[in-house]
């Protein structure tokens, strides 16, 4: 085998090689030119000629600390020097320091924790875990939402790529969202699906509540549109589950730490789960971690039952490290504070961009989780793009996307939602900066397809 | 939030926080009493009060570099400081390099790489994949089998933790293993089902080979037995599979990367399959890294059409990195090589164990993947403990599992198979090390349960 000297590698070797030999998610394959990174630091990360993108997305909403933040890397390097790894057989310090903080940080009673390596299994945990707990069989979960790609977490995942997996996970049952903007029966004054229990308790009557071991639900609804749900609908899922004996599972994989800012997003309602997963801003996803930490009563449960669930990387020490470090950074950087702060910022800033721009719809947002829904029409909310847009028809958000990209700032949408989800640690000018452009792709969202 | 100091964890701190806060796999937790690890180096690794303990089962068959690796440390910490992580849509360096590595080192044709975080998605990707490529649904995989723990990699598992999960992804269709040692009819020659393609063309006759879209093995059994297929099983295998254009599925996420003392378990019969999934060796788990590698064929229908998988840490850059360093240090270190002949003095010292142990039934292995098979009489072949035996009957494996612990060497079983699987840089005088402790506690099998 050849062993190519490092030094070799320009932006142009790595593109070739990339496009040769990586296979890239969701993708034909063949119509994808992506950019080749050379580094990156904060809110920005670079490419090898030198061109910077503003990254208003986090990567994958994962970032919560930005780019190479020092201490995390110097979390990484201690850690990899004492331990890279250890198996889950055995106690370890990091994987034990970082469980003793979770069981702190999250809301309630929240307690025990089983380590994976990202939210896709922390699901598959949750779930398999719930039908043990409760001796059933069926889930509830939602059409807008995203649980992951692994075969049980795709079957819960209502998105339209959960349809390349079918027939997936037998026990799945669909429940509507709280999706008030776009209420077909135009969000009445109680409306039974968005305030979310007189919607749950019809699904369970026509189900048999005792067959039904949890709804799994992500509190704030992250990839598929940022949907903040209303004041009182999560209370209202935790009331009913509590009647039945259902397990109450957040997926805050997007959400959690800081995200929304707030440690949790559950934390806006004061409603805490049976069980939590979590991932990406847990350790900004420097090394892939993810996390199910479960109640006090199911952590007693685990006591003196068999828990059915194991991979190699469970509690991955250097995983766990840097979920220490990231935990201790947010705490004595404030960066949920900082969350809270730029948030409204960047709140305010798109409220002004609304006074002008007909072509959005509705914006969404606490702390750094912001959906701006770009509709053709505010009357009538038909959006920019149509649900599950693809190729041409979807060719109006990609325009705008990459006229932001031309102009350094990095973003993405879920159809016709802008997702603005910067690093938590972003600042005053980069939120200034951000807006400015966002006004200029707008202006070319109104002018080209509103109307 | 309480931040405790680091200079407090203690072995005995780090022990409570663990049963406290911490969820081990596959366990009732309450049962649990982990050692905890301070650190390790090569073939060792050691508890708070200095136990040295000889790692003779590379943990979870993963550390073929062994624990703390000085190269494969510094490689994590050069890339740690350049870029921990960047989105899957990105093309980045270690990744590209990483694949490009990975369509020179592995077999026959295979090309394109897509990556996870470990072996249980590698598997579900090569799945859904396969499904896609050939249009089909059905799956057929074996019982003594292990490929992972999420929803779809647990219902291609055959061993008894799939129970657990059931019911689980449709579609999978069970064969029964070329387990020659426990053959119902005694091996007859030729064996139908051990020989591979009779078995399989028969399943076929009854399932219509049109819906079938993929035949996944181990082509060594590793978790379940360390089961050696006879000579011609894997090609017969091929064979079949190339008449009804299903797509064979190697998973080598154990025995590759040298483990059977060749780069994969495959190239001792020189068949190629049509995706390879690894993970484990291929950087030592180090950090989380799993990989799918497809052949050609299917690397040109990918340019065209969807690849329907991702996870945010798909290419994770760490991972990658630690990869490319750990391939490296296999070629320039000899590491294969060295397998090979420490396999060699490792085999032929367990040869002249068996010829005054009567508790060994069968000794199998190439490289540094052995299993010995323990039995309480030669002639009967039956097991020292039975299949899927669980508390007091597991105890006799238990016990001289602990035995040997407390000797200095660490080994595990499935049932009444030692596993032997030490990392592939141990040296010559730890061989021979095991192989004393191995020698008492195989006497203590001999008195106690034999005959």
């Amino acid at each position: 085998m050849t062993v190519t000297d490092s030094d070799t590698w320009t932006g142009q070797r790595v593109k070739e090689a990339d496009r040769e030999y990586v296979i890239h998610s969701w993708s034909v394959q063949g119509a994808l030119d992506p950019i080749p990174v050379a580094g990156g630091a904060g809110s920005w990360f670079w490419d090898y000629e030198g061109r910077k993108y503003l990254d208003f997305q986090s990567q994958l909403v994962n970032l919560n600390l930005g780019h190479q933040h020092p201490r995390l890397v110097e979390a990484i390097r201690q850690q990899a020097e004492q331990l890279c790894y250890i198996g889950p057989g055995f106690a370890e310090r990091s994987r034990a320091e970082l469980a003793e903080m979770l069981a702190e940080l999250t809301p309630g009673d929240l307690k025990m924790t089983f380590f994976t390596t990202g939210g896709a299994a922390a699901n598959e945990n949750a779930i398999r875990l719930a039908r043990h707990v409760t001796g059933r069989q069926k889930v509830i979960a939602r059409y807008r939402s995203y649980h992951g790609a692994t075969n049980g977490a795709i079957s819960l995942t209502g998105d339209p790529r959960r349809w390349s997996a079918e027939p997936g996970m037998p026990g799945v049952v669909r429940m509507l969202d709280p999706y008030t903007y776009r209420c077909p029966a135009g969000h009445p004054d109680p409306c039974p699906v968005c305030t979310g229990g007189p919607h749950l308790e019809e699904i369970l009557q026509y189900e048999n509540p005792n067959t039904v071991a949890a709804v799994i639900v992500e509190p704030v609804t992250g990839t598929n549109g940022l949907i903040y749900p209303p004041d009182g609908y999560l209370r209202s899922l935790r009331e009913v589950c509590d009647r039945y004996g259902i397990m109450l599972i957040f997926d805050e994989v997007m959400a959690g730490f800081g995200r929304t800012g707030t440690w949790f997003a559950c934390d806006h309602w004061d409603v805490v789960p049976d069980i939590v997963t979590t991932a990406k801003g847990l350790n900004s996803g420097y090394v892939p971690l993810g996390a199910m930490t479960v109640s006090s009563r199911i952590s007693d449960w685990l006591k003196d039952n068999m828990f059915w669930g194991g991979l190699t990387y469970a509690g991955h020490p250097l995983a766990c490290a840097s979920g220490v470090a990231s935990l201790k950074i947010m705490q004595d950087e404030h960066v949920v504070e900082n969350a809270k702060a730029m948030g409204e910022r960047l709140g305010a800033g798109l409220a002004r961009l609304a006074e002008h721009h007909p072509s959005i719809g509705e914006i969404r947002g606490r702390g750094l989780f912001y959906g701006v829904e770009l509709v053709k029409d505010r009357e009538s909310r038909e959006p920019l793009v149509p649900f599950n847009a693809k190729g041409p028809a979807a060719a109006p958000v990609g325009r705008l996307l990459k006229t932001a990209m031309e102009r350094g700032l990095y973003l993405t949408a879920n159809f016709n939602v802008l997702r603005l989800t910067p690093p938590l640690v972003i600042q005053d000018s980069e939120i200034d900066l951000a807006l400015d452009v966002l006004d200029d792709v707008l202006k070319l969202a109104d002018e080209q397809y509103v109307g």
